[in-house]
């Protein structure tokens, strides 16, 4: 299968059947593939013909986190900009009881001030090339979905060996339309980056969790770090200039960053599985972590401290999926997926010979869901997210893997990604005892209420005592808290392992059998079939609706069109833009309590601000998780804005575009240039930006 | 089956095989029924013999709170002494946007300036009598566990509705060791109770959900109301004179209140039950509820006031269930109930004669879990709190239920229960269309997710519409919100509430035959097994273990012994007595932010307070939600202390007492006077408690 040249601006499957419902310009959806921008539709739209030179810029400027967020160089000395909330759980670890940076926030006077953050890494997009060919070189008819989906990943993993050895660029393959195209990407990867500014959070993030997902917002969601290589700073290819003017109303900017995740090619029976059972189960975990965390903070300062990031998260993910869910409980949105689909497949069924070819596609994968209803619940259960927990995991696993061959070993145990993981299992971050002792005491709890204490895992790994006793126990004595013991581990090998005597690897070899079991089942009866079944969707797809689509989310490289431009609330109109005035107007309406308190710059500042300054502004830019931090920038590649987040209504992006009323949210570059200079006292950073 | 006599001082199962475990002394165990107080046990670990006008002044000085708590006569003028939290939620409705008095506090300086409450009811008990021949008269050998249950719902109809037309007094049946004995009980019922005094929230709940459950504790958690009749303070037969002195430690201390429900009967496969399928399902609930409510209070502080109550509510039951789970998940005390229950059925398995009769009674119990596990999340989740839900269910089912003969109904409506349904019902309490919408919006969506979307019932109650949306259209568009209006529908019958044409009416009347429907079930396959079977295994356990044995609570009055004393915590031994001036330092200690802050009441008056005034006080006697508002009288009948709360060892109660660090925290009656005289500038009152 072909990856699709796009020429046309025609969005996904909705498209063809309600343009009417689309809002705004059907032109506005879409998250392009950096070798394939849709030309056209921008000369058509917005008479813009980018540049070889314009669309080599951004797309060298364009950064991903490692943290899962986006970023940008915007000066030649290697200067790169993104959310604060993408680096919030670096500042944490960099705080300390006397200094939390997440509050405080950081700014760098000069270079040497400049602190290192640990386990980071910053990739730029070096090269791409279709790989579908060679990784479907080994399929054969007679396969199996399991068998072809084994013989894939094998071949993903020699293609990317071959090339990091070739090219010395970290190689990915990417999995485009589930399964109807791969890609090879290649990356320039920097791990020695720093930290240079950060506003306090209640700046970067006013209005806290309560504003999470709105508009009108007042957020300074900016911080500023710098990649180093040899000690020095790095100097881009690339980088962005900051427009000197900023961004006007109904003006069209272009997102270019890395949106982690959609499903707009799902079906209806697969829509069906994430509302019914997957979102359920998540919802239900992250209300429980939300409530435990939330108490746990409650309890003391030093609490508050340590958890903060994982709730803001947690609570940041609870709207993310309660929006999505809101989405597909709506019978308005859902049914059109149905009519979208119906009409797919009876094009479909009307050709004998496209009917001999997919028509079983869409019933494959409702199977699937079925088999993974039989397990998800299981599956999810085991998951956990702690620091201590994915070393332990980690060491487990290496010391398993690492006596395979490379294409024989779990995805994520390539060689290629080692380094990845040796990065982040050797970071010297610390392991709090009470926060870990708190998550796993939940998690056991947990788990033993979602499998049942009479489970045989669950008396397994609870060893005749309560979660709280073996939380603590576990945690107490493991002995992998440091990064020196960790390294010894691994370097050990499996016979190091085996014979560590370590309460949380025994639990975790326990833990992970099962885990694995689960996982190879997936892969064989779901996932297998999932990539078979969508390869045919997305050829259907092509031959029925045209070629111009765009692959769902991968967490690689994308751009998005759209334009400044306010919407209609039940309440009346918003506006496009807020400005510096509305921040002080609602820290006045909300009684400057949290989250709506202002720290003491900026009550200091308030007075020689230009309070008409542009604070924050919503434009229909197609993003999704994984854009936070993306650069916004204009027809001449200047940054005119930071995506920061997307408004309650944007949500549902996740399976369906429609700007009616969803519009992306942004810092605007004016009000990062003004809160520098003013309330920061940070010249030279802002001459550094602004090319002074 | 016979009311055992309590002679000794033998507790449930778990004590006959560890006693070791209990810690202290197992004589504390118990709740005890008023007309069969342990004399034996009062006589030989306390040296006490209380004398009929002692157990008269104390049993009819308790009140039942219909709110669900429990209060005390405390002064010859009909003065009632309660928690702040138990008439929490009728501060709230009595609250305006311009005084809420759920944070101003409320104190009447006259009569004439008490506050009528709507829609409370407190009753005093006045009458026990045995019933248990009676009740199962119409059981026949050859009947069905579902028939037998059914011949025993209609007796007790009519045996309750014979006694209210012969005494004039509220007459309820109750069920005792699950269906081991029933007893009839008369109450004088007062619903004309107005609001004398309450402190504000932030010195009632000093420390909110932070410290609710935990000790050391400084909670002023008092409220007086008075009881009227015929327009004036009613003075009682009996009331509870203040103890001049207050409680020492190491003090035997008496405890008469409601408690609630308790579970120590249950059968392990039922605790199972509890423990991997009811649990989850209402933890999953709470959390859910405390997520929603706690982002929709963050959103305007009128949202805050309406919905704190609630949040309150849930927070408490989030800590309530979460603490009797760890238990249930410890099995250090799950063990002890497999080993206590193996010890009563190897007893019962060894006589032939008792086999017989009770032998098969624990599979019973499992299999009636077994059954009730297909359907238990389907009836959880058609559950709702709401005002308004609540209203439109009754008007549904009055109109159904009036149509059939007393003893046909569902019990809750039976002739002699109609008048609590009323007043109820015809409360002029406001109805806040956003609070109610929004927890519309959570009801709907949490349905479809618990029975997925495509449910038929689900997709009846939508109407084709998103939760949001039908949540709106039927809270907005019902006609249900005055008490005028909800009179004008009973009073019209079936055809009024058929021909309504009201939104929220016809969305009842499709939720409510599917409500019915498994209510139903639930008592046939569930319940009736349940009783039919407890009362064999109460009957094995009086054989087994002679005849010192408590019923589970009921929400019937009950009086448990303990003694002041303090306990042993890892981190070192907790006093049983707090003071006042901890309560400022813990204020400073947290920096008083919410929920540490005081009143300006409470900074006012911080130096004229003797600050060694004890505030709060722990006792080891055997509590459990319901004896929230209990006094806790001495050996002359004395008010020393108001029950308020346990800490977070004491949760367990629920299944099994265990008193090596679980205690119940009470108010100590001295730091009441002090707060009332110095604080309050309450005089008056504080002279009516005392006599003086």
């Amino acid at each position: 299968m072909r990856t699709p040249r796009i020429t046309r601006s025609i969005g996904l499957l909705a498209l063809t059947v309600s343009t009417a419902a689309i809002g705004v310009t059907a032109a506005e959806e879409g998250m392009w593939l950096p070798d394939q921008p849709p030309v056209d539709q921008l000369r058509e739209v917005y008479g813009f013909e980018p540049s070889p030179e314009w669309l080599e810029r951004c797309r060298k400027s364009a950064i991903r986190v490692s943290e899962g967020g986006s970023a940008s160089f915007v000066s030649p000395d290697g200067l790169v900009m993104t959310n604060h909330h993408v680096v919030r759980g670096l500042l944490g670890k960099l705080s300390t009881a006397d200094n939390d940076l997440v509050k405080n926030g950081f700014i760098a006077r000069t270079r040497t001030e400049e602190l290192p953050l640990p386990g980071v890494e910053l990739d730029v997009l070096w090269e791409i090339q279709d790989i579908t060919d060679q990784v479907n070189a080994d399929v054969t008819d007679d396969m199996s979905p399991a068998e072809a989906n084994n013989a894939r990943r094998k071949a993903r993993t020699r293609i990317e060996q071959e090339s990091e050895e070739r090219t010395g660029l970290v190689s990915e393959s990417v999995t485009l339309y589930k399964g109807g195209a791969y890609q090879l990407y290649r990356y320039k990867r920097f791990t020695d980056v720093r930290m240079v500014f950060a506003p306090e959070e209640a700046a970067a993030a006013f209005g806290g969790d309560v504003d999470n997902f709105e508009y009108p917002r007042f957020c300074l969601d900016v911080s500023f770090i710098r990649v180093y290589e040899d000690g020095r700073p790095y100097h881009p290819e690339q980088y962005l200039r900051w427009s000197p003017s900023g961004a006007q109303a109904d003006e069209p900017v272009f997102v270019w960053g890395h949106p982690g995740t959609t499903r707009r090619l799902y079906t209806v029976d697969h829509l069906r599985f994430l509302r019914d059972t997957q979102y359920p189960a998540s919802l239900a975990s992250i209300w429980r972590a939300e409530s435990k965390y939330a108490e746990w903070a409650s309890r003391s300062d030093e609490n508050d401290r340590l958890v903060s990031s994982n709730l803001t998260g947690v609570r940041n993910y609870r709207k993310f999926v309660t929006g999505v869910q809101a989405g597909l409980q709506d019978p308005a949105i859902f049914d059109r997926k149905v009519a979208a689909e119906a009409h797919l497949r009876a094009a479909v069924a009307a050709n004998p010979e496209w009917n001999a070819k997919w028509g079983d596609a869409w019933e494959q994968i409702a199977q699937a869901q079925d088999t993974y209803t039989e397990f998800y619940e299981r599956r999810a259960a085991l998951r956990m997210w702690s620091d201590l927990f994915t070393h332990a995991r980690q060491i487990v696993r290496l010391a398993d893997e690492s006596t395979k061959p490379n294409t024989e070993r779990l995805r994520e145990y390539r060689d290629t990604n080692i380094p990845s993981i040796e990065l982040e299992l050797y970071s010297d971050a610390p392991i709090h005892d009470d926060l870990e002792a708190m998550k796993f005491a939940e998690y056991l709890g947990s788990m033993a209420e979602r499998l049942g204490s009479d489970d045989e895992l669950v008396v397994a790994l609870l060893d005749g005592k309560s979660p709280r006793v073996r939380a603590d126990e576990i945690v107490r004595n493991t002995t992998i808290k440091t990064p020196e013991r960790r390294r010894q581990l691994v370097e050990g090998g499996i016979d190091a392992v085996s014979s560590a005597n370590d309460p949380l690897l025994e639990f975790m070899r326990v833990l992970d059998t099962e885990d694995r079991r689960l996982r190879t089942r997936y892969e064989d009866e779901v996932e297998g079939v999932e990539r078979d079944a969508y390869a045919k969707i997305a050829a259907a797809q092509f031959a029925v609706l045209g070629d111009g689509l765009y692959p769902d989310a991968t967490f690689t490289l994308r751009m998005s069109v759209g334009r400044i431009i306010g919407y209609q609330e039940p309440g009346g109109f918003v506006e496009p833009f807020t400005n510096l005035a509305g921040l002080y107007r609602r820290r006045d309406l909300r009684h400057a309590t949290p989250p709506f308190d202002l720290p003491q710059s900026w009550l200091d500042a308030e007075s020689t601000l230009d309070l008409s300054t542009p604070f924050n502004f919503v434009s229909t830019n197609d993003i999704i998780g994984g854009n936070s931090g993306s650069p916004v920038v204009n027809r001449d590649a200047e940054v005119v804005g930071l995506i920061f987040d997307g408004n309650i209504h944007f949500l549902i992006a996740d399976v369906i575009y429609d700007s009616t009323m969803g519009r992306s949210v942004s810092v605007d570059s004016r009000a990062i240039i003004e809160a520098l200079r003013k309330v920061y006292d940070a010249d030279t950073l802002a001459d550094e930006l602004t090319g002074r």
